[in-house]
């Protein structure tokens, strides 16, 4: 970043999509993303391109209700006046929820971040949903919520989590250590609900290990075998890559101190 | 009903959907509704017109998480084959969530109901949801929940509840009599949920609740003034009607002698 950049202004926004039309956040020639929408807003409001980094990259087809984004404009308008601007700008199936000005110059919506927390809802039934069709993974057997709450255990801590990472998305010199700090598996009706909070997540990650979690409660593995993957660090001994239209970023974390709750305009 | 319709099987049907796309529950000529979705789909199966049944009839917009419904057929098709063969003719946004044989043959998806429940859902934000947008009224100003919640309390009970029912939906000899058996007020997050459990409703009577609950949240109305309205049995001393997105039909209760769960078939 040049040192004109720290001129501009810094903000943050909080957002809400539904990934289902969407290629993804990240901004790729000819598809529509979700950045690509977003920077296309700013720039109606503001006549000036800028560029949105967002702290997670989530795939197509994924669903955000707590996406952080910053970027930096030359613009002066009030901060309260960039929720209603942005949502007159953005199509239905994305919102923006609050703008704020954090109070840190440095402030980097994935840099910044101390965790987050993503939920990965299944649809457990025969039938299938009117409502949560685009927004779940409908698994039409039974599944085994205590074998797999066993295994989800198994899995919290710190520990090398390249077994449960996209093969292509590891990269040699980078760390693959994260702490998972819970994992739980709970039922709403035939809604089951897979929340992983952790520091950091490697590439499908939430995934892999919601594919696994339904491989265990499916009977067609054990809890003890999901440890046995977890030491492997081999991608083949983890289970499926669960379907993107089940996972949704709820929320990311800060440290205060980094600007997120400095200035809220809600 | 004709002696010749008891000869027929009869069958019962959980709906789930987003009402969204469709003109109400109820058949209309050109318009696209739930109930014409569930007929076709019916007729491709057996070959033969069956007239469907629900216990709710849902306006225009307003979704169902638990519509029950019942019909009438000579296909000897198997009670656990219903279920995805109807989805299999069923657009995404109407799904079929379970199928049985009540075991009385009188059952009647509206006359035998007891009960339903329903929840109408507000977006209290500035900033709209890009995931409730058409299944939330958002209200962009802060409400007063402990008056709502006073007011709602004015509600409950059995009361004439002409005051909250559509004018035209109003006929002069029948009961606007309804037992409202709770009426809460629940927050999570941006979301407020506003969930009505009753013996039976009038025509727009969960969305004038909604609408009238706003207005004390807002600070127009007082909750006492709530009270002098349902007494008044005059639609106009009440709120205003609350959009039909907001609204959905969660659970329809029956007497289990009279059908419901006697031969669930999931």
């Amino acid at each position: 970043m040049s040192v004109a950049n720290f001129r501009l202004r810094l903000l943050a926004l909080r957002l809400e999509y539904d990934g289902t039309a969407y290629a993804g956040w990240q901004r790729q020639d000819g598809l529509p993303s979700v950045q690509g929408c977003l920077e296309e807003a700013i720039r109606k409001i503001t006549g000036k391109a800028s560029a949105c980094i967002a702290a997670g990259r989530t795939d197509a087809g994924t669903h955000a209700e707590g996406q952080v984004v910053h970027f930096r404009t030359p613009s002066k308008l009030p901060v309260e006046t960039w929720v209603p601007a942005l949502n007159a700008h953005l199509p239905p199936d994305i919102a923006v929820a609050e703008a704020w000005e954090p109070a840190h110059k440095g402030f980097h919506a994935r840099y910044s971040a101390r965790g987050k927390t993503y939920v990965y809802t299944i649809w457990n039934s025969r039938g299938r949903s009117a409502l949560l069709g685009n927004r779940s993974w409908q698994v039409p057997v039974p599944l085994d919520l205590t074998a797999m709450r066993r295994a989800a255990r198994r899995l919290v801590g710190r520990h090398d989590f390249r077994a449960f990472a996209q093969v292509h998305g590891v990269k040699d010199r980078k760390s693959t250590v994260r702490t998972l700090k819970s994992l739980t598996v709970k039922a709403e009706g035939p809604k089951i609900l897979i929340t992983a909070v952790g520091d950091g997540f490697l590439t499908h990650m939430v995934r892999i290990l919601a594919g696994t979690l339904v491989e265990v409660g499916k009977g067609k593995r054990t809890a003890a075998s999901v440890g046995v993957a977890l030491k492997s660090r081999c991608r083949p001994e983890a289970g499926i890559t669960a379907p993107a239209r089940g996972l949704c970023l709820m929320k990311v974390d800060y440290a205060s101190a980094a600007g997120r709750k400095a200035r809220p305009a809600k």
